[in-house]
């Protein structure tokens, strides 16, 4: 696949002061990319609407032009709105949801630091990794995948230590399942420790409210419910996470994720710290708009019931979603694959005949769910029709 | 400036497994982002060619799909013809150049490591924090901002320290200087250092010859020379500098820029990491491919004739470039402010009366240069022109 080409002479003429080079830069024939027509109802990314990719095709400006920092703006006080939030520190970090949730432990962990992590998937695997990169001490609360983390097992675990932080999923993207947290804010408060929430497959699909449930530390991703590109991932701090982040012991982790050098480049001093992706920012700002055009609350309604038609839809097929019952994701649905069913087969079949995309199952999960976003954009029932027709003449 | 929408009723109905909420989401009256029309001669991001905006405007695939993998193969094939290197593991980090730079320093860089690394701008300080916060220990090898890294300083320090590696800074975006490496690459491998280079600013639009120099490990931009919004990262490792990064004491501090976890999603294996910045990509692909049609060898000599416009045009004016004569980088050129100017409200009756950017100095030089960016598709007479026409009509 990745040949390397062989360098051949491309022309006679010499560089005034350099030595002449034997490379060549043009034997590549390689022909524009064109993207296959794809319905993607997997993890993500989603379809992204026309305003978006439209606005993304806007002429650059300069991340320090008047203009742009208009737009930062403008994206700040629709990310709030998103979040239902007033946080002041709340923006896109230039990088995929992974590096917003690596923001949060870089800037709010120290090397040797308790923290309460709960794991019941994928995500909060990669919590426990990112936190012990960071030198942090973690106590893992586990339930199965597809179950929710009960607010008894991180009681209990608050009775063995005394953490920093209690982090939990919110929407786990790898079983469907979205955990109630209002009682684990409380707990983590009353434990003295901050409370920090993944919201990457619920924020703008399902209701997150910061400020109501005194989240002190979120990340979110862009190409989920927001049906935007991935490319940034917008976070939030409020004041206590902010006071942790800036009265630390020893310098952040990372350069390029310090809260106390972004906040001057995303703050009032417009201080330059990185190049800010111009273009990603011009689609979440048309994505935020579009978002909060519909309203909230009707956007969060229509995941609801989009989720009501697949299940509906589902059991017609005679198949049931694996996540446990009450408290089902609207945005990611893990649809159990039927007794000698080869789930990757169907999917294959999905993509190739249906130009389909949807998601496999992870860890134990491999082999047994079928992950089926219906995030954003995409969380219609023409979708859910679509899928479901197509599943039952392979399903046959 | 950050306005908080005060949270206003938005309608009667009530959702019905949530209880109602007062917080509305449409309250915010935010228009559609129209950027103005600008040339982009500062320190990045330049304009974007028209095909490579088109690209973007594509539909998304997923990050999994045959055909981004496909693309993500071509991607890689054209990076290394780009860096003129054999590399396997050459790809995009998907952050900015900055990221880049952290990815070299944490995969390389252990706890109490010695470094040397060489620092004459803005990027070299930003190198000596970067590695710092990976716990090593640094011996910076200073010049004056403007003035090269001579090969007798490394030497110097390489008869002190016995570094992990040596880091330089090619093209120095702060000062428009270009520091040869050829023999600094030589004398680290000689004392048993990796070499690692900065080449932001002039990947494709200065000679960058990865293999014929030996550079162990390098990271550039995408808004520079290569013409592509800022977003990615183009990274390179040879086998040298991947066996170090593989074989760690510690995890590397980083997960998201863990080159173990990121070998495993670029390289043949496909395991799911992050979800790459499918649109961006789609601009790199395409920026790539205009560039290898353009020939690497073309390129470079077309910056190196705009610059040499550019020094004749100021001449006539009787301005001149503030970096070392006989170093002067073709795409970055710092411009001397006259005695007497105001520096800072020429750059603004630029941008507002001219719609032209260029960029101030930084640290030492702030009010002593404009910096004035010719770069990838930006590196014509015609700009040259553009430019120097307004800046005469502002100067008087």
């Amino acid at each position: 696949m990745t040949k390397i080409p062989t360098p051949v002479l491309n022309g006679p003429f010499v560089l005034r002061h350099l030595p002449f080079s034997p490379y060549v830069s043009s034997m590549l024939k390689i022909a524009p990319f064109r993207p296959p027509p794809r319905l993607l109802l997997g993890p993500g990314p989603g379809n992204v609407p026309a305003p978006v990719l439209k606005a993304m095709s806007q002429p650059l400006v300069g991340h320090l032009d008047p203009a742009f920092i208009q737009l930062m703006e403008e994206i700040k006080a629709m990310l709030r709105s998103a979040f239902l939030t007033k946080n002041e520190m709340t923006f896109p970090v230039s990088g995929t949801g992974s590096a917003g949730m690596e923001f949060c432990f870089v800037n709010l962990l120290e090397p040797g630091d308790e923290v309460v992590i709960g794991v019941n998937g994928v995500f909060g695997n990669r919590m426990v990794d990112v936190a012990e990169r960071c030198g942090a001490r973690v106590t893992k609360v586990e339930a199965p995948w597809g179950q929710i983390i009960e607010p008894a097992q991180i009681a209990e675990a608050l009775k063995k230590v005394r953490p920093k932080l209690v982090a939990i999923v919110h929407a786990e993207t790898s079983t469907g399942v979205v955990t109630p947290v209002e009682e684990i804010s409380k707990m983590a408060h009353e434990a003295g420790a901050l409370f920090v929430l993944d919201t990457v497959t619920s924020l703008c699909g399902y209701p997150v409210k910061l400020d109501e449930w005194e989240v002190d530390a979120v990340y979110s991703g862009t190409q989920k419910c927001l049906s935007c590109p991935p490319g940034l991932s917008p976070v939030s701090l409020n004041a206590r996470a902010l006071a942790v982040a800036t009265h630390r012991k020893h310098k952040v982790q990372s350069w390029y994720l310090d809260v106390n050098l972004l906040a001057s480049y995303w703050g009032q001093d417009r201080v330059y710290h990185h190049t800010a992706p111009i273009t990603m920012n011009y689609g979440l700002h048309e994505g935020l708009r579009l978002i909060l055009e519909e309203g909230l609350e009707n956007r969060w309604r229509r995941h609801e019931q989009t989720y009501l038609a697949l299940k509906e839809g589902l059991a017609g097929l005679g198949l049931e979603l694996a996540s446990q019952p009450g408290h089902q994701l609207w945005s990611l649905n893990a649809v159990r694959v039927p007794e000698g069913v080869d789930e990757a087969a169907v999917r294959k079949r999905l993509l190739t005949d249906f130009n389909i995309e949807i998601g496999a199952g992870l860890g134990p999960l491999k082999g047994k769910i079928w992950r089926v976003g219906l995030m954003g954009e995409n969380s219609r029932k023409e979708n859910v029709n679509t899928f479901l027709n197509a599943l039952k003449k392979i399903l046959g």
